[in-house]
């Protein structure tokens, strides 16, 4: 089994033993006490991270029984996947464990929100990601960059820059090592068809930096693997998006979280991110002409006033972008420097701002 | 310059000698011809194809002007860009197109869409797929297994199975030279998930052979790959989807195409693909528990009732399991066989279904 398999299977072990079988042997009763993920226990100190209250999901409270049972299960399919060598989807351990309770017409899970919330609440409980565990999902991101992948369990090893293609994020990018990194920076790149185009014209082989992109909002993979090169690799980060509230809501994620995970906000987060574009300033600095710039629905403008009163956006830099935005009404797509050549946003736009950024 | 650039920048030109100046040395009217993208002029033989119908865009036809220097615009950004060096996205495409018509205030391309018409009218007139042409988009696709992947032009290679990682299938796929290939066939998964688990358990490794996705509806980079893998490399293709008649028609747009790409039939179909499973008839012979079958909607039943009448699924086989759907009004999951236990799918019913379809 391999090491990171073998922890997490020691882990549930030892989490069904003092949770349950001691309890039981000293008539106590067995329950599991539970970091509470909600809006109202996520606390803004430079990240998004879940303050001190719990919920206790009892064996013997008929409100939360059932909720206990289906803790259980989960935690016990995770197992028995572990043990056997292998890393179930999200949808395979719901279907694992979906069944109808015995001499009832009532199902042990409603749909697959239930068996995704016990595995939330398995990663709070142990202190690991969901990538940690060992459970799969759909990949979203690609990455190209002079560095070495290497999964030492499968004694496999790539390196990158030699490949002519990007490669996935892999969801199990915690199985994964990295190596010989040669690269001065991270480039995060809001949409995938401008990663393509950034990495056939070999900006990350000109610039020596590795391009990222988590084709929208960013999957936990890609999170995950931004915050390991700032970490492991003492990398800059900078995050390029569209010049609009979804754009800059897309660079907070990586800088600094979301209520929906500040769960695992030291894992997936990278504070040291910057943004690097497209600023609501860039619209007048760089002269985008009338014709590529675009008008401000209600929605957007109704997002850049929630991101006004969200504290992470309350510094100078922010508030004045929002102002400038809200009062021109105007945004722009990365695409936009097209107008001014196919070129430009490579060889005019990112030098110029990487240099603005990292003075 | 790239060969195939050069090859491309050559055929723009010809094209505008031929249709623009020539006609007007000879005080013709300029025009183009142009095969007719349209389900009047799809026919089905095996797989749908373009008929012989064809439209006009002439530059005298006041009707028909604006979509004649529409035409002319983006091959010239077409022709720019490749002469530059670079391969700009569709939307790069229409930034850079895209005005306001002197003294006017009519647009001249009144969104992305209108650009977008443009290219493939210059992929059915030049006979070059898009990817061909140069032109980048988002990827989709996934693939791995044992060959050789190798841009000559920017001398980059790899060996897709040392990777710990999935590669992308790069938009940029006809660039890309296939080889090395050590494998007895191709499975495409429908889901991008599944493809993940089962890469993980080295499933292409053990049965040597290259696992693909599409993610849900293949992109074309995708159907490409597969296409040249069954023509180039005359590997049996197999595809394998939910039991649904959604999934179904994944199936059929790798065997058989659509519609709206009927025009690159012979570059992105590939009529020898097989379908493996999961079909309906598979839900009674593996016995899959009811907890783990879905109801179908009114929408799948009226998407069954379709295809019964699509002459692609008018054999026998496909006629008794659309009327097996159609009786029982169940579908499943690819998913569904982790109720077997983790590794069914991968060790019971894919083994199973492959000596099936294969004999």
């Amino acid at each position: 089994m391999p090491s990171k398999d073998k922890q997490i299977v020691d882990q549930i072990e030892k989490l069904i033993n003092t949770q349950i079988i001691t309890p039981l042997n000293s008539k106590q009763v067995p329950q599991f006490v539970i970091p509470e993920r909600s809006k109202h226990n996520t606390i803004y100190d430079k990240v998004l991270r879940l303050g001190k209250e719990t919920y206790i999901r009892s064996a013997t409270d008929l409100g939360q029984v059932k909720s206990f049972a289906q803790l259980v299960q989960v935690a016990a399919a995770i197992h028995q996947a572990l043990s056997d060598g292998v890393h179930p989807t999200l949808r395979d351990i719901f279907y694992s464990v979906r069944h109808t309770i015995e001499n009832t017409n009532t199902e042990a899970f409603e749909g697959q929100g239930e068996s995704n919330t016990c595995i939330e609440e398995l990663e709070t409980i142990l202190n690991f990601t969901r990538e940690e565990i060992g459970v799969m999902s759909k990949a979203k991101g690609l990455v190209m960059g002079d560095f070495v992948l290497t999964d030492a369990e499968k004694n496999k090893s790539l390196q990158i820059s030699s490949s002519p293609v990007p490669v996935v994020i892999s969801p199990l990018i915690d199985r994964i090592q990295i190596g010989a990194v040669k690269a001065k920076y991270v480039l995060i790149v809001e949409k995938d068809a401008v990663f393509q185009t950034l990495h056939d014209m070999n900006f990350w082989e000109k610039n020596q930096c590795i391009i990222m992109t988590g084709s929208g909002q960013p999957d936990r993979a890609t999170r995950r693997l931004a915050h390991r090169f700032s970490e492991e690799h003492k990398l800059p980060v900078y995050v390029l998006t569209d010049s609009d509230p979804y754009g800059w809501d897309i660079f907070s994620k990586y800088k600094v979280g979301s209520v929906s995970l500040a769960y695992q906000v030291d894992k997936l987060v990278t504070p040291a991110a910057k943004f690097l574009g497209v600023s609501c300033s860039d619209l007048y600095t760089f002269k985008i002409p009338k014709t590529a710039v675009i008008k401000a629905s209600d929605t957007d403008l109704k997002r850049a006033q929630d991101l006004k009163e969200d504290a992470w956006f309350k510094d100078d830099f922010w508030q004045k972008e929002l102002d400038l935005f809200l009062k021109y009404k105007e945004k722009c797509e990365i695409e936009a420097f097209s107008k001014f050549g196919f070129r430009y946003l490579a060889e005019e736009y990112l030098p110029r701002k990487l240099k603005e950024v990292s003075s």
